[in-house]
């Protein structure tokens, strides 16, 4: 590892003071670490999205970095948080789920968070993301161990939903994200090229290459950045159109 | 003093590209300073709910910071802008009553920021946070001591309803900020054990330790990170619920 | 240039993953690089307000950054990425207007980003500001030369409506910016005094300095902090009030 790493934080704090005060604690703690935004807009509470996007965007990170993911409805309960070194990175986060897309060969180690040393000296019972989370990611990137925040464990909870389910004639996924733009993204993988997908009530057969390529005010899919299909309109909001929330069904019919 | 201190910005300027042209600003002039943004998303110029957030805020911040708050409804006016050394890190806001939370013991230097040749070359009448503030906090972050930015002062505008006022059986207190999950935080203090919280016209007689021991749909009173109450509503909004903006009354009966 | 440059992003990607996405690219690629969100706010897919915005923002970022713009409706298809030496900075964009207030004379190198070997491995369709702007961003931080993106270029896409247009007593502008405060930001500059300015329906002939200076819930005219008119309303939102979305006219009669 370098001198000095890169922590990634995921929340869905939203434009909020939460990261700020997370970020006054990290940097506290090491002055000299590199602190980016991965994302916080995810919505309240929803860790199916928040699984998602971390799941696609921790690669973009450079090895030796902290993934920082807080979307912790249960804060306060005892759920366990888990420091997990895995794919040369090491992640920090609730074990609600957050983490599923870490396989069990994937893990280097993995360690229940809960030597108290580490911690802010006041925890309140909502509020783990500065009291727990931030001075532990300042920890790390200063170099403690992991061994030292905890026992070992091997049992994260997985999101039975992240991934889609085989069915006959195709695949069941979900709507997993909704965009800035509208885009109603699915966790169906685009390595599977679909005869149909079918979302809500509609059944879209044939599929664009960018948004250019999309006919105005209407509907269509197309390969998204993150590998999978999503639910498109050219210059307007598929999310306004369909208006399917996160976790919406959506089923690929396989040719 | 640190080589080269911390800055945190505190704005109501939401996501806009005022806070990008403060940074810039700053950076221009301490290439080497560490910029976080503590927060931007307070009520446009809400001085109450910015005020609340960093007198409660700034601890976090390690000792030598600069807290750079902007709301600032009276920009252009003859409202004047200070520089507060006090808890062994620098303020610097408009004198409207955002560092109320500072007192007068607190202080160890306070000056009117006035002296132009920190300031941009142009002054606009509407955005002293890129104009004034930044390049201050830029010559701040180099070290440039507090004398050299105007004459030393001592009365700063005090917010008359940031903490809550005795009255016959309880406080009244208000409501100082609505955050990313709908949660109605006041400012009244954990430390005081409610007999009931009123607030509109309901009346919260028992609280909950976090969101998971709390009802669905139905608000209830709750120790918050702020230490001070809110009302919240598991996995939904007490503002939606609630319809009570920020500055509303809130009274708490004292046992 | 010092050894490292600051990076100001400016995006349509609003509070999203994007942005987190391409920040990781680029300090993959560049770790010691400084980044700066500059904006993300721009409306999705908004050209006007991007170069609008891209053009008053950029002369407070220090010489030698780096300023990646990505407004890109036409992201996947044949539209050119530039990258532009000019001012003493280096301006990275989509070829569809957003550097149009880059004039001829003011460039000093530009060149057609199509070396590949400085891409991502795999380029999708939809998201090049992850796949393309951010590691040739990283690599422009790290002193690649400009000359290796690709062949010289001199003839960037111009909007025709990002300046206004002199016309019979006056000249016809547009709303290009509404800010977080609902300040409707023309393209009208202040360096001409108007004998009135006319949105919609409305005629204002008299302009204030300040906020504070302007009456309580009634929109007028002051000057802007881009040296641009702007329609505002004290403690109030111009965009409310007005309902004049980007792209609308505004006309201002010359004495």
């Amino acid at each position: 590892m370098r001198g000095m790493s890169l922590i990634g934080l995921a929340t869905d704090f939203g434009d909020s003071v939460y990261v700020g005060e997370m970020k006054a604690v990290i940097l506290a703690r090491a002055p000299a670490a590199r602190v980016v935004d991965l994302f916080h807009s995810v919505s309240p509470q929803c860790v199916l999205e928040g699984a998602f996007l971390l799941s696609k965007s921790w690669p973009f990170f450079p090895e030796g970095s902290i993934l920082v993911a807080v979307v912790d409805p249960g804060v306060g309960s005892d759920r366990r948080i888990l420091a997990v070194r895995a794919h040369r990175r090491t992640f920090l986060a609730p074990d609600n789920g957050l983490l599923s897309f870490i396989s069990k060969s994937d893990v280097e180690d993995m360690r229940v968070v809960e030597n108290r040393s580490f911690f802010l000296p006041h925890v309140s019972a909502t509020f783990h993301g500065r009291d727990i989370f931030a001075p532990v990611a300042g920890a790390l990137a200063k170099g403690t161990p992991l061994a030292k925040l905890g026992r070992r464990t091997s049992a994260p909870v997985r999101l039975s939903d992240l991934s889609p389910v085989r069915r006959a004639g195709g695949l069941e996924g979900k709507i997993v994200h909704v965009d800035r733009f509208g885009n109603l993204v699915t966790n169906l993988s685009t390595r599977h090229a679909p005869r149909a997908i079918v979302a809500g009530r509609r059944r879209f057969r044939s599929a664009v290459r960018t948004y250019s390529d999309a006919p105005e005010g209407r509907p269509v899919i197309l390969k998204g950045s993150f590998d999978t299909w999503e639910i498109v309109v050219k210059n307007g909001s598929a999310a306004h159109f369909l208006k399917l929330p996160i976790g919406s069904p959506v089923r690929q019919e396989l040719s």
